[in-house]
């Protein structure tokens, strides 16, 4: 029985270190030295190969080393196969917090007094009166992060795939209802989970539901936003800003049309970085329920994608 | 018995159109067309003349136009004029919004992602750690954003004047704590009245006593700060940041080393603004007072000076 790690893209170093030495007694591999293929049943992965896979026949965990599971071919997976994600209760504390850092940094103007600080002009403004924010997503994090706008005097509108009531929150469910609950918010904040149903649901159709004042935060997944239909928007004045900290591609290549949008306001994918701790605690959790026979945390619904 | 208007520098047309309508039998007079001296008993003034005061004998209030009385020359009034203030409950609102607002921009690193974006850099950088923010100042104003960074996970230190017990704050009082206070701060938000003692407060030896990594953040007065205090210990890395809203003189004057310094942030005196609704209720409310030989609102103890 072993465990092998599939995370492609970064430096595992420390994380090899680490699961070995919580693990002693778990035969730990690293992709692509993955040894006798029978032997894994349980893989840790972010962006793994999807042809991966078919080649393991005894594979029962697949354990994404995200919040999200986007990074794992869901479709390409045995449907015995359980999949796991890392839910870190700080992680949704973070994005919370940047979610309200960046719709008070709209409300409060400071992208505009940046760029007039650069200018040498002094041209006093009230603070905007916009104070509804619309949640599309509303899962752990949408949650986390919809009781702290409302502790801070800001009203919560929620969008969801489904029908959901959640306490103090006007709520709108489905695609029949996406326009008129954008039409309703000062900021729309993208708190989704990537599937196929919400892969591309920033575009057009939303930007043009949204008041011209709006402004849309994208925390979730690059391939939420429509880019193309962005640029519109905002060259249009249907909406007028957007904050994005993530990216169709990661990270964005330097002649991309976002970096010097004076209506853009970009950071490098910080918004909540899960702590190798934490992760390392539930993959060990979860690694070990499975060899007692236990149930694991944090699974995901393979039909719906989360 | 005539109320005089002595608020200069700004257009006062909708201002005496209002109190006009407010208070049809009042005989209201717009500076320097005062008329009879001796028949003014009531003045709203903000940077009035200094000379004004002792042309009036009959004076019994002086409102000032503003959350200070700091554009009131105290020392010149006779010692039976009562001096009021307007306090407008939204505006310590504003002004703890804009403090939370400045304080997660900082811990969200927005000003280094804005040049970062300028720049075409993907720098990833976790949020800052630092969670203490120190208020300089605990009236109304100072305990409204102390109760607001407490509700948002912020541990609040409290400096004032003379010793004061407030929950859940870390107190220090007087000149002798103020370094050791200044010590333990992340952020430094100066909300302090601008009298003889706080005048220049923010200097040299209190940047020397905050930690090299501490933001300064005033909302208060320009004149609470030294501004070649604040540049000379920017450059010499004795503290991160500052954002500044008050300046010495407003608008900053075209050539000043603000503009233009990468470690500044600066609004144009934006952070809280009266409403001028709010306003006009209470000079009305203190006229009337006044007339009817009622206690007024807001009075201001000269001996302190706020």
């Amino acid at each position: 029985m072993a465990l092998l790690v599939c995370v492609t893209g970064r430096d595992n170093s420390k994380l090899m270190a680490e699961l070995r030495a919580s693990l002693p007694d778990v035969d730990v591999r690293e992709w692509p030295d993955a040894g006798e293929l029978a032997e894994i049943e349980f893989v840790l992965a972010w962006n793994a190969p999807e042809s991966l896979w078919q080649q393991l026949p005894n594979l029962k965990v697949v354990q994404s080393f995200g919040a999200g599971v986007d990074g794992i071919a869901l479709s390409a997976l045995p449907a015995d196969v359980q999949v796991c994600r890392i839910v870190d209760p700080a992680l949704a504390d973070d994005m919370a917090q940047y979610v309200l850092g960046h719709v008070l940094a709209h409300k409060l103007r400071l992208g505009l007094y940046y760029r007039q600080q650069q200018q040498r002009l002094w041209r006093p403004k009230r603070a905007s009166a916009g104070n509804r924010v619309g949640i599309l997503g509303l899962g752990q994090l949408g949650q986390v992060a919809a009781t702290k706008l409302q502790r801070n005097g800001f009203e919560v509108l929620g969008w969801s795939r489904s029908e959901k009531a959640l306490e103090g929150i006007r709520q709108f469910w489905g695609q029949a209802q996406l326009s008129e609950f954008a039409s309703q918010c000062d900021y729309v904040v993208c708190l989704l989970p990537l599937t196929a149903q919400t892969h591309g649901i920033l575009n057009k159709a939303l930007f043009e539901a949204m008041p011209s004042h709006g402004a849309l935060i994208n925390v979730a997944r690059g391939a939420h936003l429509n880019e193309a239909d962005l640029l519109a928007a905002l060259d249009n004045e249907q909406i007028a800003a957007a904050t994005l900290d993530v990216f169709a591609a990661e990270p964005l290549a330097a002649d991309h049309a976002f970096w010097d949008h004076p209506k853009i306001t970009m950071t490098p994918h910080v918004a909540a970085l899960t702590s190798l701790k934490t992760a390392i605690a539930q993959i060990v959790a979860n690694m070990q329920a499975m060899q007692k026979g236990l149930p694991l945390s944090h699974c995901v619904d393979l039909q719906v994608g989360y």
